[in-house]
C-alpha cells in the first residue's frame, strides 16, 4: 500500500497504545512509522519494550516490532517521520495539554484518546457519526494558535459512545430528548492495564468508576453543541443521569438506557426505523473504518450481549435491544458498544479518516 | 431444643428447598421434621434423593439427612408432621395455587417463595419490615376459605428486596415517592439450578430475565397497599421502571436506583439518617432472623459490592451506598440485598417468626 | 465457488453442529446445501430452528438460514442433497452407529465428531497430522461392508489434541515416549450447551469430567496403531494418566505434561526444534484448514494462555510453551490446542480435506 | 478473655496482615495489641491506614480499628507492646532476614509468612501436622544465636498445603513415597493485592506461577527432613515435580496428584483409611485451630471443589477426592486446601497455639 500517511503512535507501549497498533496493521490508509514512549522505553525496539506487557490477543504486527521506541518529548523525531500522530499518552493533564499543543504547532495532526484537551474550546470533540462538522472549527483553531497544518482533534469517553449515538439518531430525526438515565455496565479493558484487580472481579462487581459518571454527564453537551465564530457552545438541552459500573467482561460497555422526549414521541417501530436506516458523514464517505450499518437492532429479548455482539461492525457498530416503553419517562432500551474499538483506537482512527476525506491530513 | 415448631419444606430438594434447609438447621424456633418432593424422590432418604445436585456449600445437616422425602401432594402426611410448612415447590400456577390451599385447608400454615398466590386478594405478600400489619387479612382469609388453622403467606420477588425496603424507609419518615428508575444487576443464584449456562455468563452477561420486570415492577403496588374489609387494596402511586440483568455473581442482587419525590424532598444526611435509624416491627420483636440494623449505609465510594456486602446481618441486611443527586429525578443511590436469604428462604423465614410472633401459628 | 462439494450437517442446531456452520460458511472446496436433526426440528427454516439457541459469536451465514431442516433419520434425502455429512448427532451409541453406517452405506462420506464408532476396528480415528494413513483402511472398510462410495472416518477426544501431536512430532522423530502424565484444564464449550451451570464455574473448577481421562488415556493407543490387513491394531507402548479439570474458560484446553521417553532423551533444544520444523502430510498437501505451522512453541514464561493462544493459526494450530526438565519424568511442557476448532469441527473439516485430497471423495 | 497473649502484625496493611487480623479477631488465645506497617503508614490509625484497601470480606475488627499503626523497623515498640508477632512484611530477603532476627533479639517469638528464612538451617519451616518435631531446635538456635526468649519458625509455601499433608500421613503410616507430579491450580489470593489482573484471568488462566514450582518441589525436602545437632537435615528421598497454574478462583489452591510409592504399595481403601484416621499433635492437643478431622476424604467424582471445600473445617482442613490408581505411577488424587488460612495466617497461628502449648512463649 504505497502512499499511505505516516502514522506515530504516542504513548505505544500502553493498552490504548497497543490497541492502536493493532488496529493500524493493516489499515488501507496509515501506516505506522513510528512510535514513542517514556523515556524508559525510548531507544528499545518496540517488541522488547512491550515484552512481558504486550495484552492484545493478537501478536505485535511485523512492521512494528522492530520500529525504535521514541521519547514521547521528542517532538522534532515525531516530526521527522511522521504526518498524523495518535495520543495515548498517560501523565498529568496540564502535560498532556502541553505535549499534544507541541505536536500540533509542529505541524503534526494530533488526535487524542486523552481527556486533557476535551473541554478546550476550540477542540473538537468528535464522534464522526454524530458531529462531523465540528472539524469546522480547525481552520480558526490553527488560526487563533499560529499553527500551520497541525491540529487537535479528541475522542470523547468510552462510556457514551454506547447510548449518545441512538440518542442522536432520534434527534437528528426530529425527536428532541430532554433526559435520560443511563446505567452503564463497563468492561474491565475500560481501566487499561493492569485494570481492576481479578479478586475484586470474581463473583463481584464495582458499583463506581472514578470521574466517570461526571464524563458521561458532561460530554455530550459538547458533543451535541454548536459550533459558533470558530468555538463550540455547549447544548444544555439533554439533562444526563448516570450510573456506571465495572463488571466481569474483557470488551463491550452495556448500558440500560431510559430516555424522555422534549416535544413529539416516535412510536416505537418508527424508532427501529430510524435506528436502522441511520447514516451519517462517515458512511456516505466510505470511511475504511466507518461501519455499514452503524446501528444495528436485534429483535432478540436477550441482545444485546457484550461477548456476542461488541464484534459487531469489526467493533465498530453500535447494537442496540430491547426497546420498551417506560413508566416513568418515555422509552427504554439497551444499548452495546465494544469500548476498545469504537470507543478508543477505532473511533479516534475513525476521525482521522474523516480529517483525510476532509482534506486537513497534509 | 425441645418444643420447637415442626417444619416440612415441600420442594425439598430444588436449590430454594436446600436454601432452607441449610438455613432451618440451627434456627432456634423451627425444626425441620418433613420434606417433600416430586414422585420420583418420594420414598427416598433425603442425603440419596439430592445426591449429586447438593449445591449448598455447607453440607447436609444431620437432622435431615436420614428423612425420608414424602410425596409433595400426600398432604395428611405432611399434616401428620408438621404445622407450618415452607413451599418450595416448581409446577404451574394452578397446582401450586391448588396445592398450597389444600395444605393450608389441612391446618398447616404455609409460608410460600412461589409466585402462584402472590395476586390473590387475600394473600399478604410480605417482607416482614415493610408490610407486617398485612398479615391482620388472615382471619378473614381463614374465615373466607373455612380454614380452621391453615392460612397462606407468601414472599415477593427477589429482585425488589434491595431497593424497596430502603424507599419504604422513606415513605415511613413521610416524603411521598413517585417515581423511580432501576437497573438491577442479578446473581445467577436467583435462576435457581441450574441456572445460566456458564457459557453465557464467562465475559458475558444477559440484560434480560424472563418476567422479572413485570413482577419488580408490579409486585411493589401490593406490598405498599392498604388493608381493607381483609382485603389487600393496591397502592399506585408509584410508578417504577426496571432494567433486570443477569451478571455473573453467585449471590446478591444489586441495584442502580433513581428517585423522585412526592412531595418534600429531604435533604441527603436526613435521609442517610434515615435509613441508619430505620427500625421496624421485625426488629422490635427480636425476631431470631431479624437483621439489627436492617439497613446499612456505607460511606465509600465503591460500595456495596456483591461479594463483599451481601453477607451484612447474615444475609437479611440491605447495603445502601452512594447517596448522590440525579440530576434527572431527586436522588440516587446503590442498594444490594442477598437473593437466596433475604430474597428467598431468610425473608420466608422471618415471615414464618412473624406469624409465629402474632400468635398465627399454633 | 462453483464445483464446491455438496455437505449436510447431521445435527446441526446443536452447538457442534453450529461449529460446522459457522466454519463452513466461506470454505473453498464444502458448501452447506443440507442441514437435519431431530424430528422436533425437522421442517422449520433453519433459523427457526434455532433460534434462542444459536449461541456462536458471528451470526447465522446467510447461505444456511433459509434451508430447510431435514430428519437426522431420513437417509434418502441426505443422499440426494449432499455427498459428504459431518455427524453432530447426540444419540446413545448404538443408534449413531446404525445411523452413520445407512449414511454410508447410501454412498455418503460421513466425518463425525461421535464417539459411537471410534473402537470400531475398521474405522480410522484420525488427526490429519498425525495419522493420515489410517486411511488406508478405506478401501477394505468398503469392501467388507458392501459400500460402493460411502465411508466412516472420525475425529477423536478434544482433550488430547492438545498434547497428542506434539508427543507424536517427537516419536516421529526417533525418541520413543514410554509414558505421560497429563493434567488437563478444559473450557466449558467442550461440554456443548447449557454444559456446566455458572454457579458451579463462578469462584469454582470442578476436578472430573465424566468419561474424559478414559478417552484421553485410550484413544491415542488407536491414533498412534497400525494399519495391517485394513485393520488398526493398537499401540500399547504409551502408558497414559489423565487428570482432567473443567474450568471456567470459554474455549482452549490446556495440558500439562510430564513425559517420559522410552529410549534416547533429546536435549530440550532440539525438541523445540522438532516442533517448529514439524510438518506433516495436511502441510504438504496445503488443505484450506492446515495450519501453517501446526505447532507453535513461545519463549514466554507464562504462555500458552487459553484466551490469547486458543485463535493460533485461525484455531487449528496447537501452541506449546514452558518446556523444561521433569524432575520425576524427562521433560514437561504446556499445550494449548481450540478444542471447539482443532478439537472438534475444525479437526473434522480437515479429515475431510484430506479425504478430498486423497480422493475418497466422490 | 483475659490473660491472652499480646499479639503483633508485622506488615498488617498488606492483604497477608490483613488476613491475620481477620483470624484473630476472636481468638482465645491471642489478642492484637500492636500493628506495623511501612513508614508511610505508621502514626496513623489502623483503619485510616487500610482505608480504600482493605479487601476482607468482613468488617474490621472493633479492637483493631484504632490502634496506632507503628513502624516495622521500631523494635522497641514492638517489644514493649507484645510477647508474640506474625511477620507478614513485604521487603527484598536480606532486609526481612534482619528485621525477623532483630524482634527475635529483642525478645519476641517471630512467626513469618516471608520466604526469607525458610531456607536458614536452623529456623524450622512447621507444617503443625507434619513436623511438629522441628521446633524441637529452637532452644539451639536461641543458644547458637544468644537469644533469650526470642525466636523464629516459618510456615512453608501455600502451594504444597493441599497434597504434603495426604502424603505425610501415608509416609507415616509407613508407605515410603519416592515421586509425585503434581499440577496445581491455585486461586488469585495466593498472589496477594492486587494480584493478577482480572483482564488476566476473565476467560482465561495462567499457566506460570513465579516462583511457585520451586518452592513446592524444595521445600517438601525440608519439612520432612530430621533434626540433627539442632538443624533440620534434607530429606532427598522424595522427587517432586510441580506444574503451577493460576486460575480465576477467589481461594483455595487444589492439586492433582500422581504418586509412585517407594516400596510397598497400600490398597486404596488403607489409603482411604489413613487419612480419615490421621490425627497428629495438634488434634491431640486440642490447639483451638486444629482442624478435626484435619483430611477429610469425599466419595462424590467431583470433588473437592475451591468453592465448595475450601471452608471445611473453618478452612484448616485439607479435602481429598478421586483416589484412583495411576497408569504411570502408582496412585492419583486431588486435594485442596484454603491458601490465605491454612496456606497462609491459619497455618501461622496454627504454629504459634503450638508454640504456646510447648512452652516455647512467654
Amino acid at each position: 500500500m504505497p502512499g499511505r500517511i505516516k502514522t506515530g503512535v504516542i504513548g505505544a507501549t500502553g493498552m490504548v497504545g497497543q490497541n492502536y497498533i493493532q488496529m493500524l496493521a493493516r489499515h488501507p490508509w496509515f501506516e505506522v512509522t513510528y512510535v514513542a514512549a517514556s523515556p524508559q522505553s525510548a531507544g528499545k525496539r518496540y517488541a522488547d519494550a512491550v515484552a512481558g506487557r504486550w495484552v492484545m490477543d493478537e501478536e505485535i504486527p511485523e512492521a512494528v516490532r522492530d520500529l525504535t521506541v521514541g521519547d514521547a518529548s521528542d517532538i522534532a523525531t515525531a516530526r521527522a517521520r511522521c504526518d498524523l500522530v495518535f495520543s495515548a499518552v498517560e501523565m498529568d493533564k496540564q502535560a498532556v495539554r502541553n505535549l499534544e499543543e507541541q505536536y500540533a504547532a509542529s505541524g503534526l495532526a494530533v488526535v487524542s484518546n486523552n481527556s486533557a484537551h476535551r473541554w478546550t474550546e476550540d477542540v473538537p470533540m468528535v464522534i464522526p457519526e454524530v458531529n462531523p462538522h465540528h472539524l469546522d472549527v480547525i481552520p480558526l483553531q490553527r488560526k487563533r494558535r499560529g499553527w500551520q497544518k497541525g491540529l487537535i482533534v479528541v475522542k470523547p469517553n468510552c462510556s457514551l459512545q454506547s447510548y449518545l449515538p441512538p440518542i442522536y439518531a432520534l434527534i437528528r430525526a426530529g425527536y428532541a430528548v430532554e433526559s435520560l438515565i443511563v446505567t452503564t455496565m463497563q468492561a474491565v479493558s475500560g481501566a487499561g492495564y493492569p485494570g481492576p484487580a481479578s479478586i475484586d472481579m470474581i463473583d463481584n462487581l464495582i458499583p463506581f468508576i472514578p470521574g466517570e459518571e461526571e464524563k458521561s454527564e458532561q460530554e455530550p453537551r459538547k458533543i451535541l453543541g454548536t459550533v459558533r465564530d470558530g468555538k463550540i457552545i455547549l447544548n444544555d438541552s439533554l439533562q444526563i443521569s448516570a450510573h456506571c459500573n465495572r463488571v466481569p467482561t474483557i470488551n463491550g460497555h452495556l448500558a440500560c438506557v431510559s430516555l424522555k422526549f422534549g416535544g413529539r414521541k416516535p412510536p416505537l417501530d418508527e424508532i427501529i426505523r430510524i435506528w436502522q436506516e441511520f447514516r451519517a458523514e462517515p458512511q456516505e464517505l466510505g470511511l475504511p473504518s466507518a461501519p455499514q450499518p452503524m446501528l444495528i437492532y436485534r429483535d432478540e429479548a436477550n441482545r444485546p450481549q457484550p461477548r456476542r455482539d461488541r464484534d459487531a461492525g469489526r467493533g465498530m457498530a453500535i447494537t442496540i435491544g430491547r426497546l420498551r416503553p417506560c413508566p416513568v419517562l418515555d422509552i427504554r432500551f439497551v444499548a452495546l458498544s465494544h469500548n476498545t474499538v469504537r470507543g478508543a483506537a477505532g473511533g479516534a482512527i475513525l476521525i482521522a479518516e474523516l480529517l483525510q476525506a476532509k482534506g486537513y491530513l497534509g
